[in-house]
This record gives structure tokens, C-alpha cells and sequence, in this order.
């Protein structure tokens, strides 16, 4: 079963429960709807379904998008993301599907659903759709600092979610830094990578930003500031570069059918550093399921996210990790 | 007077020469001309110069763009950009200009030329073009770790930069970080942040990627191993963004009246990441003024090059980085 915080998002709780009667009318298989009882009853009566043919829970409070994220979840009981982690944590969920505050959904898969056998960070995986097939880039967030075991954690990781996933037989692992020279890097960099080279993992050493958008790797680590920051670096040039363009056609009004004619490059641009475009980024290393969408997230990403944690249930992903993670220390 | 680096960059010693030449042309100044003494006389010759009129430095050993910059510096007597150094150094030139290697015009800053008064770590800025002044960014690979107070000279150090070089009057400084909060970031970012509070300076506190294309701050200080992925990740993502704009065109050939009429906001999106537009990045803290330009430059990036180097040394930079850093540690 997925717990659905329905509360979460900016465009919740209307997308997230029209994703859910759609991902049900689908697959056949319902979502735990998590959220204030009323507002769930009326969305699914609008819907045309029938209230009583699903389960609810009752979690009325929504975590704002700029509340502080532990604070929140140690002090909500009601909070509908908390309350989706204890559906994972008491088993009654295996997967927990939120839009809403990214920290307030990390915070609730690291303290409430807590760590996987074995694994000592969790870390939170971006999905970059430059190449053929997604590049994975760990942790993008969910460890400020990370010690040189976290990151050869993070790779293998990131590779069994390749596999599980997208099929990839041997994903091959880059570790981000400043130059391709093995003797480039921060020390962590440095000190991972002798790990890396150590493990059973294909990997492949050092690797600059330009790979994010190729396919020379498919797995990427880094510790989860320079991770954020390098995904927040994307993000900033690919809505520049949309705001760039719509004040050259507001300039430039004779360039407007030309906009149209280059739109599906564009939109490919921005849909290359949308790591929102696979449902959502999975908290790897958790006792369970998590996957967290973006706060836009209209109802198809939801619908996406929903489908995203189902295959985590189907292809077993968390003791696969945890079995993975107990090979690579023997 | 400027050394410039005749043999380093892409398109030297062609573009070296063209760009001094036109620059002596509007300027009245000649650089001083480090190089193969033999290709220098020919090019000036051709280029309707009398090479008599110029002074000109034997160094004909070019340092390639992948050589081992530190290495090279040390072992290479005779390669162009160490001789300009030394001209530095030995206050024959107050400035030197080159297109070569990265990191060996960084490394024959730092070992050659040397750090000025009260400077601990220089720093490499780039200076990105998205807003209506640039934003300096500092450090962007000079120093793979770095402590709270190289940080906070940083921000001195880029704060005179955009004083001398942009007129802007009181530089607004922030430290770069993965969310606004005053808790969040790397302890390095946290512990700076606080030195940043003491010092004169107008310190905006944390800030995100995103306002390396604003007009929020003026000069964002980070670790140059943080900096350099910084930057190189916008790099990639607008090379990625031309690479799917052609793809595009080559996909539907419909779209070609499209790109045309699209170009020029296209280039500025393309513009807003090449640091280079400014003719070159300036590593500050050493005895001189070091102007580094993209291994890809043209004669007008050259000229560009040459006119930051020499407001450099109208604007006795130098001595005011001393000075600020003094006043600073009082």
C-alpha cells in the first residue's frame, strides 16, 4: 500500500486526490489517502467515486512550505506527511508518496520511518533526464556533510535504484568534482574514491557537471550540500534561460511564431534539469518507500510519483538495498 | 605595464597578437609580449607593426592545457605565462594577461607572483553577466578548502573588486549556501557567515544559486571546490540548452526560421553564463594583477582582457586589497 499525503503541495489537495482517482482507475489499486477527512470525502464525491470504497486517515494539519522541518515534524502529530510515515513505520503502508515541504518529508522518512538495515545516511536522489536514460545524482540534500563511507553508500544506492528501475545491468558510478585527475578534489572526494575504486561498483572515478547531461554515468555521488547546489545551479540557468527568452519576445514581438516553432527544443531544455519529470526523487535508505514530488507537481506528476513508489514496493528496492549495502562491508 | 601571455589560449599566438595590436592601436600602450620571440616578430610584422617598437620577452615553451599546472610552473623556466609572473614579480610589468591553463596562470600567480600583504588564500572570481551589473563570484577554484576567514576576505577582496572595476559603491556581500536560513549550510558557511556579520561589510547572509542571476547580491563568497562545480554546472546546462536548440532545428527543419528570429535572446542566455565576457576572471589577493581568459578567446576577448588588466593597475587594486584586509583584521 502507498500513503498519499494529500495535504501536500501547492496545487493540493485538488491535484493530489484527482492523481489518485486517476492512478486507481489505472492500476486498480488505491492509494491510503492522508489528510483532512471532509475535504478528501468532498474531493472523491466530485471525483465521482465513492468515499466509503477507500481507506482515509485523518491528519488534518498541512507542514507550510517554509516551516522548519524538524521542528514540524517532532511537534505535529497531526501533520499528514507524519502520518504517512507512521503508516510506513507501523507496516500498514510500504510507501509514502508527498508534494508538499521537501525537508518535512525528509525529516518524517529519516526520524519517523527511520533508516534500512545497515545504513547509516539515508540520502536523497535527483533524477537528471539529459541523456537517454536518467542520470541519478546523491545526495542532493539530505546530508550537509557526509564522511567518505557515506558516499560509496550513496553509490550503491543509487546503482540498485538504477537497476530496479530503468534496468540498467551495471550502473556506472562517478564521484563529482572539480577535475577528471585523480588527484583533483576535496579530501572527501579524494578518500571516497579509493572506496569506490574498492568496491564492487563500476566506477568509472572522477566526473565534472557536463556528465550530468551525458551518458558517460549513471550514478553520480557527492555529499548533499554540493549536491543541492549543483541542482539548484541547473535549475536557476534553465528558468533564466525561459525568462531570457520570453523577455526576447516581449522585445522582439516579431520572434513569437519563431518561439513557437523552437518549443518542443525548449521544453526539452527545461524538462533536462526537471528532476520532477520521473514523479518525483526517492529518499534512499529509508525502512520504506519514500518519494518525494515537487511542490508544482500538478496531478499527471502525481499519478507519475504514485507509480514511481509502486515499482519501489514491486521490485523489493529496500532490501535490496539493504542486502547490497551488507555485501559491499564483508 | 601588462605581460601578456603571447603563446597561451586555443587560438594564440594569432588572437594574442591581433588583440595587443588593436589594443595598442586605441589605447596608446603597448603590452609587453611574452613569447617565441620569431612567431611575435612575424605576426607583428604582418599585423603592420614595426616589432622594433615593441617590447618583446623570450619564452617560447607553451604550457598545454592539460599539463599539470603546478608541476609545469615549477619545472618550466622558459613557458610564457611563468616569465610574465616574473615580471610581476620582479616589477618590470604590474599586470599579466593570459588565455593559457587555468591553473597554471593560477598556479604562477600564487608561486610566482606571490600573495600580497595580510592575504592568506587568493581567489579566483567569476564574474557572471545575468544581471544589471555582474555578480562576482569568489572563489572559483583557487583553493579546494578553505577556512571561515579565507571566506570572509573573499568578500573583501570581491567587494573593492566591484567598487574599483563596476562603481558599485557599497557591494552586497552573501555566502553562498543551500537555503536562506541562517541554520542551514555547511559548518564552513555557518562559522563564515558569523565573521561576515562582524566585518564592514554590507553581508547580506545566505543565499541560493538562483541569485547568481539577480540583482539581489553583488559578490557571493564559497570554497572554490564548491565555486568551480558552481559554475561549471551553469556551464553545462547552457551548453546543453544550445546543443537541444540544434537538435531541435536538425529535428524540425520548420523551426529554423525559428531559431533566427529567436537568436538574440538565445545569446544572452549563452552570455550569461561565459564568465569570459568580461575579458577575463581576476585572481585577487596576489602581488599584481592577474587577469585569466578562456582558453577559447578571440582578439576582442584579448582587447577585453588588456582593459581589465590595465583599470586594474589605474585603480591601484592591488594595494586597496591590502589595505581593506588590514583595516579588516584591526
Amino acid at each position: 500500500m502507498i500513503a498519499l499525503d494529500v495535504m501536500g503541495g501547492d496545487r493540493a489537495p485538488d491535484a493530489t486526490i484527482t492523481g489518485a482517482i486517476r492512478w486507481a482507475r489505472s492500476t486498480g489499486s488505491k492509494p491510503i489517502l492522508v489528510g483532512d477527512l471532509t475535504i478528501i470525502h468532498q474531493l472523491l464525491d466530485r471525483g465521482g467515486e465513492d468515499p466509503a470504497a477507500w481507506t482515509s486517515v485523518s491528519a488534518p494539519v498541512t507542514v507550510g512550505m517554509d516551516a522548519q522541518p524538524v521542528k514540524a515534524i517532532r511537534s505535529l502529530p497531526d501533520a499528514s506527511i507524519r502520518r504517512c510515515a507512521e503508516l510506513v513505520k507501523s507496516g500498514q503502508a510500504q510507501a509514502l508518496v508527498s508534494m508538499g515541504n521537501t525537508g518535512a518529508a525528509l525529516a518524517a522518512g529519516v526520524i519517523v520511518v527511520g533508516r534500512a538495515t545497515g545504513v547509516e545516511r539515508p540520502g536523497l536522489a535527483a533524477l537528471l533526464p539529459g541523456g537517454p536514460k536518467p542520470t541519478l545524482l546523491i545526495d542532493v540534500g539530505a546530508n550537509v556533510e557526509a564522511r567518505p563511507e557515506h558516499l560509496r553508500d550513496f553509490g550503491l544506492m543509487g546503482a540498485i535504484y538504477q537497476q530496479q528501475t530503468f534496468g540498467i545491468v551495471e550502473p556506472r558510478v562517478g564521484i563529482l568534482s572539480n577535475g577528471e585527475e585523480i588527484t583533483k578534489g576535496s579530501p572527501l572526494v579524494r578518500d571516497a574514491a579509493v572506496l569506490l575504486t574498492e568496491s564492487p561498483l563500476a566506477f568509472i572515478g572522477h566526473v565534472e557537471p557536463a556528465v550530468l547531461y551525458g551518458d558517460t554515468a549513471d550514478v553520480i555521488v557527492c555529499d548533499g550540500f554540493t549536491g543541492n547546489l549543483v541542482l539548484k545551479s541547473l535549475e536557476a540557468t534553465a528558468e533564466f534561460a525561459f525568462d531570457e527568452v520570453r523577455k526576447g519576445v516581449r522585445r522582439h514581438p516579431y520572434a513569437l511564431p519563431g518561439l513557437a516553432l523552437m518549443y518542443p527544443a525548449l521544453r526539452s531544455v527545461r524538462q533536462s534539469t526537471d528532476y520532477a519529470q520521473y514523479g518525483g526523487v526517492p529518499l534512499l535508505g529509508v525502512n520504506g518507500v519514500v518519494i518525494i514530488g515537487h511542490g508544482r507537481s500538478n496531478a499527471v506528476a502525481v499519478v507519475n510519483a504514485l507509480n514511481v513508489a509502486a515499482n519501489g514496493i514491486r521490485s523489493n528496492l529496500v532490501n535490496r538495498i539493504a542486502e547490497g549495502l551488507t555485501t559491499i562491508r564483508r
